[in-house]
């Protein structure tokens, strides 16, 4: 992942303040797993936080809570086939990373590996909120590391070049929308 | 608004699953507010409900409080300059409705407005958490009414003939990206 470069933990809402889909990946002792969530938005900026959906019924959800981490990939249009695929298929009887043919790089801060091909990443540490997490699914965390793909996010900033490259945003039944043309307002 | 057509409230999720940035407005009493909100997400399906950050040092938070509801509206393209007024001042001296040249329709269940020319609209009450709004800003709310302008959504789809009328996603500093290229992946 030579083009993985470290971002600001400041700067990291930026990563997920436009609305991509994602995918959380997880680890705990031998398990590892990767679901796909729409349902992620930033929720504070310093120090870093997020909020994440993570549905009771997943294997992903028994990763998180024994683990106390995640990490939010941000995944491109060239990989929409496996972020569906995540969405749709359980991991508790097979490793998702091998079957969908994603590969998994060693994170910095946390256990969750960071997903290959995605162009940022975000390293989270839960701070607990039984309530929250019971009640709604919902799950703060505290951004710890955050990186992006220097093709694509340089200086604060997302541009996107190339199609391939550009996040993806997901609608429903297979359908998605990539990340359009960028424009400015003056303030 | 004669384009504005109801959207049942299963289907309510879809109007912010591909993560737009949004208009929050609010009334109570005599005052009525709106701001940009990027930070706002589906929660549940059904019954709906949605999280949003709203930060304690806005008008917008006195009205929601005082109220227990509010309206996200989806704004597009063409909007995109009062979307970023929206968010750099404040309402407390002025309505910014009015001085952004914005105007409210009656809702159906909340007293907070809809703001024309928006693309879709869902009517919130607050499912009171304290916790989460004075620690986080985080309001977790009911969806009790949806609406979509029907040139844009049908049948539970977004679709985007016109550049005009595309949602839109907020980056930082003024830049915005459209919502993109709609592509289908078979499950």
């Amino acid at each position: 992942m030579i083009h993985r470069k470290p971002v600001a933990l400041q700067k990291s809402y930026l990563l997920l303040n436009h609305g991509p889909v994602t995918l959380i990946s997880s680890a705990h002792g031998d398990y590892r797993n990767v679901m796909a969530a729409s349902w992620a938005m930033p929720l504070d900026f310093d120090p870093p936080k997020v909020a994440v959906v993570i549905d009771k019924n997943t294997f992903s959800r028994k990763l998180i809570e024994a683990s106390g981490e995640f990490v939010i990939n941000i995944p491109c249009q060239q990989q929409a086939q496996q972020v569906l695929a995540a969405g749709s298929e359980t991991g508790q009887s097979l490793d998702k990373l091998v079957q969908f043919e994603l590969t998994g790089s060693e994170a910095s801060h946390v256990e969750a590996p960071l997903i290959e091909g995605c162009v940022a990443w975000l390293e989270c540490r839960i701070i607990p909120e039984a309530h929250n997490q019971n009640q709604y699914d919902l799950f703060i965390a505290e951004v710890v590391a955050a990186w992006a793909d220097d093709r694509v996010f340089q200086n604060g900033r997302w541009h996107f070049p190339q199609e391939a490259l550009r996040t993806i945003h997901y609608a429903a039944g297979g359908q998605f929308f990539e990340t359009g043309h960028a424009f400015e307002i003056e303030g």
